[in-house]
């Protein structure tokens, strides 16, 4: 059997939504997970200087939304028919924009720049986006898109924690849909079952 | 037939890609434009105060990378099996990648802040980006994946006029394999027959 090694930080953040859908389908795979610390020395011999990456069969793929679309085809979480992929795509894309919002005010160096763009962050860009995503979730039964389970729960759900932690908040509070998706991705047996024993982190 | 009417502002940038695909297709569509200095009364009327959007069967999308996917998969641009469709997506967001780096230095509204950034931008940015491109071209035959034509080819060719504005530069002066892409899509004769007649603007 092809051997997939995915490689990644010891964190949850935009690799375990990819490590979630391999677990919800049951397929075997390297956990390779690097120590933030030795990045500097491995960030060179990354394709992009990026990761997450994925090898399989002497190839190499980067960019953490493409893999997880492609195990997303593999464990059938995807649309019924092209429209309800791009639907499905639209509301990824979606998240990945809500996690750039937030990073780059996080990831700011400068501590009053940093002060300054948490205003608006907290005040206008989370409450949109949160807004956005409840809505969603309320139209679509507990979850994101095209009214069933599909790969755009696990990239929220995924990437929760790591959004939580950053902003301090528990960003979904309030918000029974979201609340109510976190439990339909998290209650799935193969997902409960990786939950128990994945590696805890904060991110 | 639908009715599929594309809103965007009079520019080229992200919804050109999504043009050029329609127009090799032969997909007739409304060519909505925004005039710029009309957005700030619009964009509350946008699902998620943004353009692109895709407006067709009563339904709306937005998201400019899912729409160009929508429509790559109608037009047969897109890969032959999942893991082609995921060397494919993952250039696509690596040119998403790029443009975001650039427009994150441009778009800096601190004139200090935007000189320094300027710096590392032109002299490690672009030239990683455009050399990964450019073996990219080499490699797939004056394509940017799996060796023939697809939409990341269209994604790549419908920003570059956008890029080479903002960045007033010849982003791909001196890439003979990324000019050679060029040439392969922009000589594609429905592509050419729309370059002819298209409004003419700088970005």
């Amino acid at each position: 059997m092809t051997e997939i090694k995915f490689t990644y930080f010891d964190f949850k953040a935009v690799g375990e939504p990819i490590r979630l859908l391999m677990k919800y389908g049951g397929i075997d795979f390297v956990d390779n997970r690097i120590k933030y610390e030795d990045w500097p020395k491995i960030k060179s011999t990354m394709p992009y200087g990026q990761v997450p990456i994925l090898e399989m069969d002497g190839k190499v793929v980067h960019q953490s939304t493409a893999i997880a679309r492609y195990f997303a085809k593999r464990v059938k979480l995807v649309g019924d028919n092209v429209w309800e992929e791009m639907e499905i795509d639209a509301v990824v894309d979606t998240i990945n924009d809500f996690r750039s919002k937030i990073q780059a005010c996080f990831y700011e160096k400068d501590a009053a720049v940093k002060e300054t763009r948490k205003v608006p962050l907290f005040q206008e860009t989370i409450p949109f986006y949160i807004g956005k995503f409840e809505e969603l979730a309320k139209n679509n039964n507990g979850h994101l898109a095209v009214g069933k389970l599909t790969w755009a729960d696990f990239c929220f759900v995924g990437i929760l924690d790591f959004l939580n932690k950053v902003t301090e908040t528990n960003l979904i509070g309030g918000c029974p849909n979201l609340e109510k998706l976190v439990q339909n991705v998290t209650s799935i047996p193969t997902i409960k079952a990786w939950i128990d024993v994945r590696p805890k982190t904060d991110i």
